[in-house]
């Protein structure tokens, strides 16, 4: 309730500070039977994993997920599956300065304000590293989707201004494009934009994309759990997202009606085929099975070399150089947590959806005989 | 859960459809002892009210509020507000040819897709007029907002391409402004835009921005229920909402990190004063006790008078011209369910907060015995 | 949140007080298409209408529930159903009295002490008549069950010290068994022994059962929400409820373990026969497909005719006789309730059981094509 | 929502298999600020521990809680708690019989009925185990309720026939009664019985009272989240429990309102005094103030070293002669269980109740500014 559970029918808590003992999550609600081992998790872990490339953060972190619980024989039992990621490479000496200063673009004067005092070290509950406990469960959810046949690509589309091309679009230069980007040029690009401002100790945004395809036809639910809602929760509660859009998102407002409706053709059968999908595949928060399409910005980093000003715990201005070791652009990292949260969030969808009719109750209950 | 309750403490939960005996709402978690009546409501029921200017829908409907429990001698009880609102202008036969027909635009297919039938007349709970409901639960948190000292500013910042201008803001001349915009010049612009539109029997979409001030730093939650992340789904499940952003928010993915970083500078005692609310009050989720500042973009109505293409049950390309009263641009009318959205949203975290501290438990049942 | 709503994927939020505008119930998460009309639910409400015997209060209310939404055509759509049932018969007046006055054995003080004040007249929320809307939900649930072949059998099994007998046991005579006692003799009896109470202004307690069978094996969850903690909370939850039992209940307490173990013997085929259900039918929580048998304590009506002492605001001892209309024993008109919250919590666990395993989403899904 | 989770401001989660890597618990909402180490939870750790006595399993498991996240420098930080224990004394090749066997009493057949499969390793996630991870949760419950002044008493009143006796009610026995009793004689006859029970192969159940005093007036919530139907869920829930009383429980069926109703009298001075606590200190869901009683019906451990008659999983009947280490007698461990989930309902309904009245949220707030 308070802040660190995320879902309905499939329920994900997270736990842990930057540098504490570990972090982690407890997923609920899974269904039992699915094949899972740790390596199914650690292939999405190592896509967040800090200091893998020049423009990361150079912490070093295994990010070894130890499944404590829900896994018998190699499946799912249907009960809470427990994941552990202990805390390696913490400096914590780095943060001993933060203890009585307010970072600006940080959580620390916000924690303090709420709780009367913080963990101080490396943005302890607020730090992006919390993210990884999201993957670490995520990836869960992701790989039941792909089973069912459910497709889900998310990329980074825009650093700062350098710009995917639709063009260029190569999915299969995801593995190696080091910013995320599905295109080889705009991926050299944003690689000089993001050296260029490490060299002067900047950062920069961006904007990741995701397309879930194969997501059947009446997933999502009316009002408050409109699937878009809970996907722009589901992306809002990352850290550093500002923004989250469906489908055409904010041109939306400068459309007009005739040109936003996804109207309908007729192929040479009579047979209806929608021209566009400008909604991003979900009407009244339920999918019509189009691809959904979302979006959502990513500031940059705050954590930047820069000198700065400060506020201090009595309200003083002053100077602030930030040690510790920090990306200089967090969007390629923040793909994959963009991704996890998706996947929790659709696949807890498609788990609500399985009682919205009559029919379908009876139906699973009819061959159910009691004693 | 199935999808038409939101909050925590303070949880609303709507029901109805546009055609249907009547819509409403429970507000339950509402502390107990707040001066309400009826009127108190209805004030915010009219800002949303169709059928009073030339530019919404000619549907004319009192929405009078009827309040079924939960207050008592003029003040609430803490138990459950049950909200009524009857409907009374129900041109159900203008729908006949919906059953039959899937709309553009419209949610008419997805429900199909999850129920396997649907309320066909007028849209049923997708209409827009669910959110009468919502306005009517939001109307009472904002009261309670309001005798705290926060205020909420809500209004529209874009129709199309008609912006309003910084410069020209005037807050008084909301009241009066019949596109719900605070800039009498835009307000004009706009004007001319949406009536041309609705004679060519099409619509507009367009921007609403909110200003929340007075909110004490320390509101919201951790990782999951972010205030920011909260306000997203709370706006987001506006059915014509595309897409949320909470600060500069898109802008963010733009800026470098410097420029992005709200920064303090001294005053002349050397006290830190914040240079800018870019973050938009909120940073880890939790606020600042700067203005929340949030917008949310507004699709055009999708029920336009012009000639389309639907989808038949059959799966048929048919022609369609929507007949029925519609708005040539519902931001207007959208502004007030937003505000209202965002009122239950920051009370519902405001009530949250109050047992963040232990020391603030103590303090607050100190003072109560046992026998 | 605050207390009115029960369930998980079905969940029901009743509000209303006693001398309201009205009482109800909204029902979110109901399953689409079912046949649904008002006359399913007044049968249901029929059994807890005061007014109908020598033993009930003389309190006259339809109890006509109206279907606000979530009904059309017929069926359920899906959608929350909200029911209604208007207050007719209060006798405000009745109360006045109450106003600076705590009644034993009521909630009176307690609602003071945790609002600051209450709905005085007839007990505002905490009044029995709240029940009225978890029958008319429950009722709907219940039918659902019925028609997959469930059957919720509740009687009252003691009043005071009249015991049903095993032997005398007659399901038929429900129908007309004054007491709600299934069985003709102890009927007699304890018509005798509330008559005799009502004529000295007392009251009497009693316990209700229920068995419910045809619930399929595997139904309920591990730990927490467990189906017989649901179903304690659900009877509990009942204002008069002071004991709930699973099975043998508070004799497991004294039983052996060879005694109290269920169980099995070789039928003649070598298959193995369950030769007991002291369990209930629930094992870790979950269902085995035997009866679900339960029971509850029920206690003696506390607005007695007799003088009694009361408390005053002031704290000071008064002298107290109630005025008002009541039943001397509440348990005949408790029966439905009991098994409307069962039924409710019965068919939320079967809906959450529907996503247990891998292999049922993966089959639900499978022919389930997206475009 | 599977499961696992419990609580509403203050939930907590649960994970873990009796033979699986570890087992343990989240505590999110969790006021900031309180002192907490380890130490803390172990003290309530050591009361469940197995292996201590005659009459307990010869399972040797340390119980060393570990936690993971949620406190810094000795204070709780209002993030998650994560504990966790890891399990040391597997024996789990003394199960391999149970692969194809349910076990009489146990959940072994219902398990495979939900999910397909089970962990059949001691029971999986339906072992008494699970509770230690309610017990680390539980027991920082109660350090806060104890830090406020509410008292705990928790204590095996019966076991089988033998019951405890008021005259000879010993509270500083209680430290070294082996039986959980606080009686001395009582321990020695139950000793005797239980003794007995184990040489025969057999086992025994109990009954647990707990009276909890120092909870002040107005807490609980009307309706379902009343105080004693949490209660109710949160004993229920124990895996052995079969029954849950309030106050006088049962005996409330028996009784006339007028000796059910809790009666004043006038003191010297006029004031009422409360003659009774029959209710057990709750009113309508809410607090009186009085002592707040409780008791749960405890059933023998299910697993027995006497010959019994199983069934396989092909439905046949077969001998069974349990092999492992279990408890001839539960009921001594599970006090500190039912003590500890009693804390944790008594500490949420607490939380919840701070927001009860309007002026108490104006009276927080009206001294904290917003910049």
């Amino acid at each position: 309730m308070a802040g660190s559970s995320f879902g309905n029918i499939l329920k994900v808590t997270t736990f842990g500070e930057s540098h504490g003992n570990g972090i982690g999550a407890v997923l609920d609600g899974f269904p039992a039977g699915m094949d899972l081992c740790e390596e199914d998790i650690m292939a999405y872990m190592r896509r967040r994993k800090p200091g893998q490339s020049a423009i990361s953060t150079a912490r070093k972190e295994d990010d070894e997920v130890e499944i404590l619980s829900g896994v018998f024989n190699g499946k799912t039992e249907g009960t809470p599956i427990a994941l552990l990621i202990r805390n390696n490479d913490q400096h914590s000496s780095d943060y001993e300065q933060m203890k009585t200063i307010y970072r600006p673009g940080h959580a620390d004067f916000t924690y303090d304000a709420k709780y009367g005092f913080r963990d101080y070290r490396g943005g302890g509950r607020s730090s992006g590293r919390e993210t990884a406990a999201r993957v670490a469960a995520g990836a869960i959810a992701a790989k039941f989707l792909k089973e069912m046949g459910i497709d889900l690509l998310f990329y980074t589309a825009a650093i700062g201004d350098v710009m995917i091309s639709r063009e260029r679009f190569n999915r299969k230069f995801l593995d190696s494009s080091v910013t995320g980007m599905p295109d080889v040029v705009a991926n050299q690009q944003a690689m000089g934009l993001i050296e260029g401002l490490r060299a002067e100790g900047d950062s920069v945004g961006g904007i990741i994309e995701g397309h879930i395809s194969g997501v059947p036809a009446g997933i999502g639910d009316p009002v408050f759990n409109k699937l878009d809602a809970n996907l722009a929760k589901a992306l809002m509660s990352i850290g550093a997202v500002k923004s989250v859009s469906i489908g055409n998102g904010i041109f939306a407002a400068y459309n007009k009606g005739s040109d936003n409706n996804d109207q309908f053709e007729a192929d040479e059968n009579g047979n209806a085929v929608k021209k566009t999908n400008r909604a991003g595949g979900i009407y009244g928060g339920i999918t019509d099975g189009s691809d959904i399409v979302l979006s959502c910005a990513v500031k940059p980093t705050p954590s930047i070399a820069k000198d700065q000003t400060a506020i201090d715990v009595n309200g003083k201005a002053v100077p602030l150089n930030v040690k510790g070791r920090h990306d200089p652009c967090i969007v390629p990292r923040a793909v994959v947590v963009a991704e996890c949260m998706s996947a929790l969030t659709i696949l807890d969808a498609m788990l609500m959806n399985m009682t919205a009719r009559a029919e379908n109750v009876r139906k699973f209950y009819a061959g159910k005989d009691s004693e």
